[in-house]
């Protein structure tokens, strides 16, 4: 069974899975901020995973990249896999604006200050984002 | 023509070329941090490469990934396309290690304090990297 490690299940909303990933929106209303999480237990790094799980991860942050930018229209994305806090394998991937607090900086040092959203917001907004991600590899895979 | 901009040219020692990217270390001793550059002109993000180029570009990560695993043998990975100071689509692969100065945040907050290779250590390093990269694809591609 797949195990998701508890310090992403407690700060983030689950979206959906996709064929590799369970996709995730993380619980700080300061940023669009999503996680990819490989649904395979024990992986740390992107080389540990095998070439077609590298390549579904790879077809998985383009589409989530495609689907921030055009959702939210960002100046840029931050992608990134780190894990120095939580080993578990996963994806950032980040809608930053020059205006955002921590711009041009990574927003990881400030993830302990994240600001959670509110509940009236969150029911506006993960109705569509479930949605949304529902429908990608609807007719791909 | 590719283009490398000026401030990943200024701070950084090209090691060789991939079938994508251009592979270069990071003149800062406190990690070792490699960039990997798609040859390619005006993109910034991974989803604006095309489906071959999001391949290789997942491949050119595997195999950097691998080669900083093995020589260095870091406690963690940190693989990150951010682009917020340059917007050329580049990718950090940072070897990190517990004891690193900046250990469990992001390395890129403290990019403005790094401390350059020595020479003589320069003379040592830069022949047996370039060597390795050099081997990486050349019965592969």
């Amino acid at each position: 069974m797949f195990y998701l490690d508890e310090r992403i299940e407690s700060t983030c909303f689950v979206l959906g899975d996709w064929p590799l990933s369970r996709v995730l929106l993380k619980n700080d209303q300061s940023y669009p901020w999503f996680l990819l999480v490989p649904r395979i237990n024990d992986v740390q790094e992107i080389y540990q995973l095998d070439k077609a799980a590298q390549s579904l991860l790879m077809e998985e942050i383009n589409q989530l990249s495609l689907l921030v930018k055009q959702h939210y229209q960002p100046d840029k994305l931050n992608v990134a896999a780190l894990g120095n806090v939580v080993a578990q394998l996963h994806v950032h991937i980040v809608a930053r604006s020059t205006q955002d607090g921590l711009w041009p900086q990574g927003i990881w040092q400030g993830a302990q200050n994240s600001i959670p959203y509110e509940e009236c917001r969150l029911n506006s907004i993960l109705p569509g984002l479930r949605t949304m991600i529902a429908q990608v590899f609807m007719n791909k895979v």
